[in-house]
């Protein structure tokens, strides 16, 4: 194991229920709540309904923060920093996925901040010597694991840059997980949430040190959880083993405990961030398209590790074969089992279509310093060409 | 995955260095610190030195409370709090492993509290509504986990009764975990750490429920890794990743992460802890041989996870067997790697000579609610006839 530092502030609540159990407690200190939350699909599955009931009947005030889109934008943040300041909020509730956990993450430090967080804290990292309002979250799709880290994705238009960064400042006080609220997610975004985790893995596994440790054996044990708990959801939407196992796999992919000592890539998210930032397209459906060729492109500069990565996570033989060939086996049952998802596979099928723009959002993706190879613009281009 | 409540509060710092580099920030808050420690093997090994001058280059008023023995005493826990009221001290610093640690929480309750600990926390489980003196730890032998979780097990010697409680009030404010202070650990200190750490993966892997879940996942890949560091620092005592990775795999054991969701038996550890409180034995060794024994006696109420085990953490195949006949072949593989690391596997080799105070110490032993097969004091007689 290499060196490491590690904290986890966030309180988790895990399980059938858990909303109506434990919210009353959770808000007790705050009297202004605000309630943030996406494009309403909460209010159709009753789990809006369960959530103003609560804050109603413990006597908040609830001030409602509607709207946030997938891809959260800068705009967005500094809309609902505007209303958190005006109308007094105390604590931020946000109810939804990963894009209104990280939109209210961002909100929580901008409605303190007094400058420009976007200059200080995401154009570049900074140091966040001051309190965010407080956060808590109401979790009801399983994917970005969000839930239990600091970490926010935001989208500046303006600028054309989706980019993430982790302050532990920012993980929210607690998180409630109630499995079941994630039973009516529909196949389409329950698949490339589920996608997201197993990537997340990936980008953490794939890279230094690759000797034997303990954060690799944990990623290769929850890697092939996903797979399984996938096939089950798909098989039986209704499967609430697979459905819980999804939820609990998103937040161990992202709460850093299989991050411990290494380095880790997250080249391809950040290739997708910047394919969002300019078609707006689904997360875990750009990672899709890019992670199998960003692998074939990457494998053979770590054989050994993609080799490992066949046999233990994909259960393919390794007698008789080749370190090369067993690397590209295992890249290859990843790629067949996206296309066994019905998860798209080009870039085309993500809504681009026009090639020549290719250049600029390679010429504007970040490079991982984790990764087993430096990426160059001109490497990047030639994926996302690969991928058109 | 079953419900839960997950959360840990310890902030660790693992690696090469990391005293030297942290600790003197990590106690700039308090003036008057007591630094708790065993039997002196600290002082050989220069973990003592390091940490005496960097509280004295930083100025600190230095308590010492030196000679905690193996299974720590509840007189022991007395004394260090009267100690720790007597000169003002503010923070606990333990140096060592598992005794100087439960030692240490113990301490840190019972020099606040103006009742009597045992009664009210020991001998029943109780409500701590009160902050323990802040504790930090500096960890010196890989085994009990107890470095990232509330947990203490104090002997109380006059009612023969060796018993553990966890109040995360105790947890450890930080702990500090460098793999190098573990290199000059006694081999057969190691390895009864070692099988420590198995013991808790394994009484936490076979308790309900047992449909595929993310914690027992977890629980099969750190088990995998536990048998093949341990056999690696057995070869080789100097090898730093097996031995960084037996560290972090003790702290992963204990640290609430792969018990999410699961009922946990513990019977094994109840039965031990009896046997610590009459013969003073070591837990470990105590451990390897009763636990083998215990699984032949359960084997059969829970086949299926049994079987599992054999194929996923010992590669038994499974082709061809009955799973009556796997589940018996995980059991005899454990048996084997307990002879294999050199650990006892009878009672007398313990230092057990008499008999006949096996059904004395069998009637004492607390009875795990979470097990396959709800033991009677008669049965736990007859595994300790058997083991002896």
């Amino acid at each position: 194991m290499n060196n490491f530092i590690f904290q986890n502030t966030t309180k988790t609540y895990f399980g059938k229920g858990c909303v109506r159990e434990y919210l009353a407690c959770l808000v007790r200190n705050s009297q202004v709540v605000m309630l943030a939350y996406g494009g309403g699909s909460i209010k159709k599955n009753g789990v809006y309904d369960e959530a103003v009931r609560i804050l109603n009947e413990a006597g908040k005030t609830v001030v409602e923060f509607p709207g946030i889109m997938p891809n959260p934008t800068y705009a967005k943040v500094l809309e609902g920093a505007a209303l958190a300041k005006e109308r007094g909020v105390e604590m931020i509730l946000g109810v939804g996925g990963g894009s209104v956990m990280d939109c209210c993450k961002a909100i929580s430090m901008a409605a303190v901040y007094p400058g420009d967080i976007w200059e200080d804290f995401w154009s570049k990292p900074g140091i966040v010597d001051f309190s965010p309002l407080p956060l808590g979250v109401i979790v009801t799709v399983a994917g970005t694991g969000s839930e239990m880290n600091g970490g926010a994705v935001i989208t500046n238009e303006e600028k054309k840059i989706k980019t993430g960064r982790d302050y532990p400042a920012c993980n929210p006080r607690f998180a409630l997980m109630d499995p079941s609220y994630t039973m009516t997610v529909p196949r389409r975004q329950m698949v490339s949430g589920g996608f997201d985790t197993l990537s997340h893995m990936m980008e953490t596994y794939f890279s230094g040190p690759d000797t034997e440790n303990v954060s690799d054996d944990m990623a290769e044990a929850l890697m092939r959880g996903v797979i399984r708990d996938l096939r089950a959801a798909v098989r039986d939407p209704g499967d609430y083993t697979a459905r819980s196992n999804l939820m609990w796999e998103a937040a161990m992919a992202e709460n850093r405990i299989i991050k411990l000592g290494k380095r880790c890539d997250f080249q391809c998210h950040l290739m997708e961030h910047q394919l969002g930032a300019y078609i707006n397209c689904n997360h875990g459906e750009g990672l899709a398209v890019l992670q199998p060729v960003y692998y074939r492109h990457i494998c053979g500069e770590s054989p050994g590790k993609f080799a490992r990565f066949a046999v233990r996570v994909w259960g393919i033989p390794g007698e008789g074969k080749t370190e090369e060939g067993l690397a590209k086996a295992g890249v290859e049952a990843l790629a067949a089992f996206i296309k066994e998802l019905g998860l798209p596979s080009t870039l085309r099928e993500l809504g681009l279509t026009d090639e020549n723009i290719l250049k600029e959002i390679a010429g504007s993706c970040s490079l991982s310093s984790g990764s087993y190879k430096k990426m160059t613009h001109e490497e990047i281009l030639d994926i996302f060409r690969e991928c058109f």
